[in-house]
């Protein structure tokens, strides 16, 4: 098998429902069906949609190989050679509508809809969910620690403890669009064209006979990009001296070291003191580079507490989301063709905030044009046309559903953009650069309450009346079925 | 590029050193490098170490395409054109010794040993790393979870929460290796030959016009595999009774229904009226498969209480270890070429745990004959012959030195096998199945104290005399020459 092939990168239920499906003969019944996600990631007032990329990648090359349909011959023996058949002539057929990467999102609301047979969108819903969840988790993690070092350098370190090498390369692109600079990763930097960086590991300084040697030699071979990493024996008494030599000999030949790099410690104070220690010595122009397990939390320490840190090298926390490593985003029906029109579904449950919201819906921001700003995100099904018109739209909360307000003097961005159409890519994927662009944009249309890291305002996501009535009156004929049960 | 190349899966400063080893002319010195993790994962008493199958694939096709060397060429202007023509030369053709998949595993022991060009080790540290520390991590997490339920179905249903398509197969090939029985991911089922199995999604039931309808119809399609999903709307009130139904109805057709599946809601008391009402209906063979965000600690407590459940589907915890998603295995110099000798080296740091051990080194299991059990792991320098030939030695503990004891009638068994010598493959891969086999075994060679799960004995993991020695040595000669700067 190519290891890359990823059709059967899906869970073995999705096939055995398409099974099931095929076997009824209702595998070409159209079927709606939503993706988002309920808690609001580490806490965080907002996520930073990503994968977007990554999903039609798949879905443009989704097919079946015979390597694959014999392996699945042989592992079921349900399965009708039939079915075979028709997993060969599989191609993604459906629509798409999506979010575009980089749009600040929140729980509750469609990231993605997919309307499609439901033997297609079945079999996505597995790799479409694990493309989203991850890369959308470490958007916002990146994004946490860009709101606490907005004017740094941040670099993405992370890949030697990344969830295997696609997390290390996705994981790279995801902290590139919320605002970082540059990775660790080089085949990140060749497959997205992000900046790729490096310094030297200790292994360099261990692998000569002095630290003074290896700083040199280090200089004289790199002199363009010299960042000198100063812990291997003593920062402050052996390191940061010795890159001080170097430093002062490079000018001499007209030339400038970088930085250096503290990588263990107390990094608030080594790096004051070598602050000090290197601008007394005339190179006030070598930044200070510091990674060690740093997160949005320890970089806020240190820098409240007056670190002299220019540059910021984040690793592991970073690209695991190591305070919460899943997004837990899901894949509901919403709706299912009955002959011939879509009628709304539901998904009961003990606990009310996993009960799902039918209907064939999409999400409009809702701008408020004397201020700019967002006022809330809107649910509405797509025939409702008063949002779309701009008329007089009333907001209320799904919960506490007296909380209300009118808006009239609005802009209302359908926040899903076409991304197939019949199974046809419409959308041009925009340039990483672009994306990176547009999520800078977007942090402007909030509030800064919305944003703030620590206890956000919940920004609203609220229903339409008619979304809101749908629900309800499907709750209630659900439970009314089961009453009369019993 | 080919987005499965990994020849660039690796951090910049490496590609970095080793230009600048190229620059010097010291690219053929040979290095050692020794890869171990400082902290015990999840706290546990061990690690499963895991991650060798996909060294070795790595390893065996590692090359420099003509697309990524125009990728360096073109990024980096201090790149010498020569040294992308020595990186178009480049094979792996050193050594690499490893312990054996499935091996029981703890802090500070050297698991994997490179013996190489300082050109090749220092390149492929950022992949062993990443692929040692996520699928070690995964198996460890398995292995945790399989304590508390050794006699139950473990499946691992992860992929949707994975960090990204990696993760999903080569973490559902370590909770394999842990004793897990099968996995969702139909991927991973092709590729390692693992057992793949699948019930069906809400989005089933929510499908068709009603529950029962549903349930019918699915195991219709799919008699010889089914389990039911009972909780879209009512678990005790519609699921069960639905399942029910249909179980008998597969009876009179000499049919028998694998199991049904709770996702939600109080599992602990759904499995016990669940499996009263099964029992009741006289269907005592109806497994009931429990799943809904599991861990070793969820499944304890649920057993604790006297949970019916016969089968446990666990995903996010596990795929993600969500406790501590990163297992931290460092790769660190531990001697290198001078004048065609080696000579140890070490890294200083002001947190002792952090100084490395010097030395060519290599990890001997001490198991007594009398009992069987494992005694301590003792790491030694591979000259060191009196622990190969059997003779009395000294264990003691490397910290608080004073607590030793002699041991003369034992095993060795040096834990790091020949993978790769002179770049050649001289390992054979065993099976996934034999790997599976040897983890269950090597759980016999330790007493239960170490193992458990709370509050576990520290196995010892010692170093033989010589290496104490060698490594008082170096740290004394380098505070020796700081403090004599200062």
């Amino acid at each position: 098998m190519n290891v890359h092939d990823l059709a059967l990168h899906t869970d073995k239920y999705q096939i055995n429902m398409m099974y099931a499906h095929w076997f009824h003969g209702t595998e070409n019944n159209r079927a709606v069906f939503e993706a988002f996600f309920r808690k609001r990631p580490f806490k965080n007032g907002f996520a930073v949609f990503a994968g977007l990329q990554r999903i039609v990648d798949y879905l443009s090359s989704l097919r079946f190989s015979e390597e694959t349909l014999a392996y699945l011959a042989e592992q079921e023996e349900n399965y009708d050679p039939k079915f075979l058949d028709a997993l060969r002539e599989f191609r993604f057929t459906g629509d798409l509508y999506c979010v575009k990467e980089g749009t600040i999102v929140f729980p509750n609301e469609p990231l993605i809809r997919v309307e499609a047979r439901i033997f297609e969108a079945q079999l996505i819903e597995t790799a479409v969910l694990n493309f989203m969840n991850y890369q959308t988790l470490i958007a916002t993690k990146a994004a946490r620690i860009k709101q606490v070092a907005p004017d740094d350098i941040l670099l993405e370190f992370g890949t030697r403890r990344a969830q295997e090498a696609d997390a290390a390369v996705w994981g790279a692109r995801s902290a590139y669009i919320a605002g970082f600079h540059a990775t660790s990763n080089v085949r990140a930097g060749m497959l997205f064209d992000i900046p790729a960086k490096g310094t030297h590991a200790h292994s360099w300084v261990q692998d000569h006979d002095s630290e003074l040697e290896s700083f040199e030699r280090f200089a004289e071979a790199l002199p363009n990009t010299v960042t000198l990493l100063v812990d291997t024996y003593d920062t402050l008494k052996s390191g940061v001296p010795n890159a001080i030599k170097v430093a002062k000999h490079m000018e001499s030949q007209g030339k400038r070291m970088g930085g250096i790099r503290l990588d263990s410690g107390d990094l608030a104070y080594l790096s004051k003191q070598a602050r000090q220690m290197l601008d007394e010595a005339g190179l006030p122009y070598v930044k200070i580079v510091a990674s060690n397990d740093l997160d949005e939390h320890t970089i806020l320490h240190l820098k409240s507490e007056g670190a002299r840190i220019d540059t910021w090298g984040v690793g592991t926390q970073l690209i695991t989301a190591s305070d919460q490593p899943s997004l837990g985003g899901v894949y509901k029906l919403v709706a299912r063709e009955q002959g011939g029109a879509y009628i709304p579904t539901i998904k009961i449950s003990g606990n009310p905030e996993k009960i799902t919201t039918p209907g064939f819906k999409t999400v409009y921001r809702i701008i408020n044009r004397a201020t700019g700003k967002a006022e809330a995100d809107y649910i509405a099904l797509t025939t409702e046309t008063d949002v779309r018109n701009g008329d007089r739209i009333k907001l209320f909360d799904p919960v506490h559903t007296y909380i209300h307000k009118f808006v009239t003097d609005y802009e209302a961005q359908d926040l899903l953009q076409p991304i197939f159409v019949n199974g046809e890519l419409l959308y041009e994927l925009p340039t990483l650069g672009q994306i990176r662009d547009y999520h800078e944009e977007q942090k402007q249309l909030f509030w800064p309450e919305y944003l703030r890291l620590l206890n956000p305002e919940l920004y609203p996501v609220d229903l339409s009346q008619e979304v809101w009535d749908m629900k309800m009156r499907l709750i209630h004929e659900h439970h009314q079925a089961t009453d009369d049960k019993n």
